[in-house]
């Protein structure tokens, strides 16, 4: 393109932010957000493989300048890789092309923020996780959910949205928070393997449970947010909107305080099902994801030791 | 349907829950949803006639598990009825045949779940109640709502939604809660008649309100819930969004008191005019329903001489 | 329930036409609606799950009495059956449990039309009547279609939507009418097997490619409509609308000079993909629905014999 | 308002076509638009109460020239009441004070346009004009209609929209245009009677259709104009849109010519049902609307003795 | 108009609170509603140009009795002047235009609520109000909002929504509330101006952010609020909702010190973008303006002497 | 990346057609997409900002081989440009830009296909290519429009969209198709041009009107296509949808023969509102697009000489 072309007022590129291609080269980047625009096994309301789009798309407005840390958490370098389209032969051959994206992408140690996508693609990236970590240093999984999701097998399929924690629950340390859907089976699961459990109406009673949360983790954190968490109100844009869920505030509360006290190793976005036409959903998940890249900044900022 | 067919994985009826059919026969159920589809007196916006048609389809995505109750509300027995179609005639005629309906199932010693509908189908069953009840036991009725509905007349007639309360104020013993719009004649209606009227500003400072709300309730209470009572964060999809309106937990909590320490005879929840490719206040509604059917339970398990 | 209760005016029970119950028994039905809200390999905009529930909703509203033919063809005996939930474990799976339906569908006598869901899903049933009319009666198979669908492939598995045609096309002798949107090598494919294709821009030049498609049409016709054969102007309502469709009349008289000469032995309608609050592509859906009914119960009225 | 901000550009004032004030004075106008959102007896998608509105916001942008006449239609005076409110107190009231309305407008030598709401509502301006009209003058109706609207009565009432051509249909010389959905007993009625209904399907065969109806009314013509004779492509937004019908230069020729050879008496345009954020049906209804103001005008200023 | 016609029911006029013509005289009124539907330099949803017509649409159901100050504020006399359709000819001529219409109607002695269109429309008044309380009496600006709206430039334009404070800032004494969306460089001119400002999260850590806002305004105040202050939960409908904003009560509260305290010039409402088929938050927005309007009342009511 | 990421299957990138990016190289591609999402003077329904994002969206789901043609007209090199960010100073200092870019482009000898966008960034193009062509060989450009674009003034501003084609008529030899909305100035002002313009109504008498608009074009011709030409059938996503439009294989055909029988130098597509969950408008748009590079693609590989 000649200088008369390059000089004119050109439109952002379409990354996570609309960041100028010069500041996000893949080498130079820490963070690398992975977007996986997967649904086959769908809820009331389907449209989650537009999620990732759609939050790309309102992360383009969101300002760079994060002025509760007072910092510029872009600046850590934050790559957007094109959608990855999954099989479409069944979920055992997607999930694993997704394993494969994940081993390759933590082996360049980057710090991979996945965007979904139905919830059964966090298995994955949590298996990819336990296998780096080795036995000798258990990862621990924050579930931010409404639903347990703890069913071994969904509409014929262990693969199921509905089953993604159950097929990680026996390798992890599993702290879910914000749960107010699930079958008597999975209360019995809970209850059998202790798995400390804060539920969405413990949410409404102070904020007591962000510390019992933070010290139910231990020090390797795998992060995964399924968007139902959050109250419809805030978030009507998901499959199963139940109502009474988590607030903003308070979400990012613990959210920082998990990336201040422990060691975080990967994290993912998943179930927005955008609405067309509303996109208020679409930008709190996109100012999501960049809080979380804040604190990751913050975090390794302070710690520089501690990526790797 | 032959074996074949039979074994294959054909999706749930559509009743209040998906339910089997096997589980739900109307002899055996304590409790009956009663859908009425009745839209002849319109606010801003239309559309309560598909509000019952939704809060079924929402609700068989709803788990049959109550956690904070640790219990199977759906056990008690739910049958739900076609929907009824009221005349066009006229609402007299209208609200005449849905209490003929009301009697017959007061009859049959069914507790009703009326979903509406706009707001002027709550006369009757109130009025089937008063009859059967008798003077001696004086009916409260509890009624969430955004607005008084205490006019004696509107749009040329006294059978308007605005005007359901006005209707039975005198019979009954009326416990407004959540009022945040009202015509002075109402406000005055008020005062004349010491109607112990809980205003939505007052939800926002503390919880002393569902003390006072449920110390004014007699005995026998029968319990309205226009969905506008929730602020529009919560349920957008009504005829005349109120802002300032009420939260889900407190409201829950008002809601599990008066089933404990009130014998609740009936209820209803109406004017829920649904928003296409919207669902998030579907699914409050439904769950909303469901937690009266977990309370109604707990109060019958406890209490069993009380159904009656 | 009782009398009083039975008496008054409750709304049509929820199956294709809304009728009474004791009309559509199964044994007595000669056509089987077949519901199959499958959704796994996407195109743009999604949805199509929810199309058989909607087609169901909308043939609630139409005429039982068709002027055109002067006849009620809903006499002939329409049962609806439940949402048939197909296994999410995979393409492969599903499929196997819906030829499982198909087989033990025509095992009973019965004249299927199967509502969609993705187009994957009319292979199964091609692939029974294949096997139930043996080596020594070919089977046609007359296609109105957008899209060839005739690719060997996509997206990884080779029983995508996009896929269908080409998984049959050896086995049957196909007529596609309609396409527009094809591959260099659909095309090449359909030279060198002399697919005696109707393209759309083709419609658009008087009707004497009524005659053609129904010459290129064996005696024994089965029928998939992908509804984004129609114009989008018709139906906006697929997930990926091509300009330059079909019309509603020469679709129709089309389809009557095949049923009144030809043995059709099954039908679908598929790719409906609705858009809420949009509901005229849902109408027409279940009138073309009807009509089709309307067509199989003349021609089986003047050809009794034909119907085994 | 004083003169700085006089000279302001203030918008067009909500009126049909935002013709202003000074233009357009009761006293003076030939035209009266009367709108009507009476929404009682409700079909599959409502909303119908907000078309009068949406009609008056859409003919806001409508170009005041007519190029196809080269004409001034709003020249012959337009003038534009209020929304009238209709009593809730039921039908009969409703109809009763809605034929107030049209003989106190008939009284005062204006020409009606009747802006819909639901189609019942043209009962009233029918038997108006056969009232002022007389034994001696016959009034012929031009339905122009997806609906034959020819039951006795519908959903307990003989004041449904669905009723409405029945209860005028022994008073006047009925001709329907575009009928594609009757029951059987108003096929019956349609031969009993020789009502000479044109069929949808008869306008997808040549323009001879165009005479035929022309031909069959008398001197004096009330034009019924349901939206859902348009095809859907045209015009989804009404409650029960059935596919096949009418186009919009085929509709003009046909109203332009009853225009010309006719005296038109009153004209309405009733049932659409306005689709949020999609409003090219507004346009078309407007424009339609407009349409008949050219026709009246011209056929006045050539024969102006034909208006009394 | 007969009498016979004017005895009918017909509908509200179109104005704010629809008020009957005869009450809402220009002369009369102390306070003038000025619909400003101005958008051009867009934000990621657009419709700010339907903002102020959805406001009067659903002023219209708003109750004019005020049972939270037992008022009747509509009785201080509302204008509702027609839109303002600014220049097309580039900003500078359209806000300069805008500037003429508040230096007119301050002439007038009126209280102005001036509804949006986008932001940028609030130097204008405040510009007006500058000059005309001259150097003594410096003016106090209350802006309630996400962004900080501090920009020198944006899209190369000082006009901008995004620069409406930066243009204003050195000739008042500037309190931002709600802020939580910033650039570094508006930042540091907060610091550097000491501009006091108060985030959005001090909003949610108890109430005395609102003294602190009281207490930094200056006697003479002109309040500004874009909508998108409030969370997106409340009003969804703006161009660039950003999470974590404001709540209905503790703004109302604000707002009412703000009017009891001090000399309120002037309001403006703007950059509601509203969502076609969700009227919540047009609602909220016009309850938001008779709330301004009956804090004005009982500021005037209490001190007549001020209103100069 | 690494060669394990590299392998995984990506989606298509986001350029017209979703190209790979080995392709589309902008120094080999002799066609150029540039988007211009500028939006400014609005008509009814605004949006036309999203337009060019939603052509590119819908285009990487058309099929790259034309079967009309039987062509691949991609192959003809098609670079997409980032989206073009207009001035927000005015319209003045906006078209001036787009003009450099169109110099710009056009001395590196492009084929420019620009997006819009409203319709007034026409000009820009048109006088580039006049000052290209010079006096000796005058440009005709043909416009498919519903509206004239006739006026020398609109809103305040010679540069409305409403303005276009006044704004270039006397430049240029003006053939507009498709007009059925203008003003009594603009139809004076094509009689007194003599612009041969071709009225909606002619396009339903019969195809000769596409003899007379090719004959009525000189040699070298800009196409500019207002969305709106199209009936609001195919396409309701426009600001002022007027009824009676073109259709899609007319429409085609003419412009196929524009380009065999002329010399095409540029073309347009403006005006495209989406509407959100309607795709499509936005489907017919792309398809357009590549339809015009079909054609000029043949049109090139003919008559190799021609491009310059």
């Amino acid at each position: 393109m000649d200088k008369a072309l390059a000089q004119l007022p050109w439109g952002a590129p379409v990354n996570f932010l609309g960041l100028p291609e010069a500041e996000i080269a893949y080498d130079r980047a820490a963070v690398v957000i992975l977007p996986v625009p997967y649904e086959a096994t769908v809820s009331y309301m389907g449209g989650t493989r537009f999620g990732p789009r759609r939050i790309l798309e309102a992360s383009r407005y969101i300002e760079l300048y994060d002025h509760e840390l007072d910092s510029e958490p872009h600046s850590v370098g934050v790559h957007t890789l094109p959608e990855l389209m999954l099989s479409g032969a069944g979920p055992a051959e997607a999930l694993a092309e997704l394993r494969q994206a994940h081993d390759a992408l933590l082996a360049a140690n980057k710090f991979v923020i996945m965007l979904g996508g139905e919830h059964s693609i966090s298995a994955p990236p949590i298996q990819a996780h336990v296998a780096r970590l080795g036995a000798k240093r258990p990862l621990s999984v924050l579930q931010l959910d409404a639903h347990g999701d703890l069913r071994p097998e969904y509409e014929g399929t262990p693969y199921s949205h509905a089953c993604v924690m159950y097929r990680v629950h026996q390798d992890v340390n599993l702290v879910p928070v914000g749960i107010r859907a699930i079958t008597v089976e999975e209360r019995q699961l809970m209850r059998e393997r202790r798995i400390p459990t804060i539920f969405a109406h413990e949410l409404d009673q102070g904020e007591g449970w962000i510390d019992r949360a933070v010290d139910a983790l231990g020090e390797d954190v795998y992060i995964t947010i399924d968007i139902d968490f959050f109250d419809p109100a805030l978030v009507p844009a998901t499959g199963t909107p139940e109502p009474g869920g988590g607030e903003w505030y308070p979400a990012l509360r613990l959210l920082e305080r998990v990336f201040a006290h422990r060691n975080v190793v990967g994290v993912d976005v998943v179930e927005l099902a955008p609405i067309p036409g509303f996109v208020a959903p679409d930008f709190l998940a996109a100012k999501l994801v960049y809080k979380l890249i804040a604190y990751y900044q913050r975090a390794h900022a302070a710690k520089p030791e501690r990526r790797r």
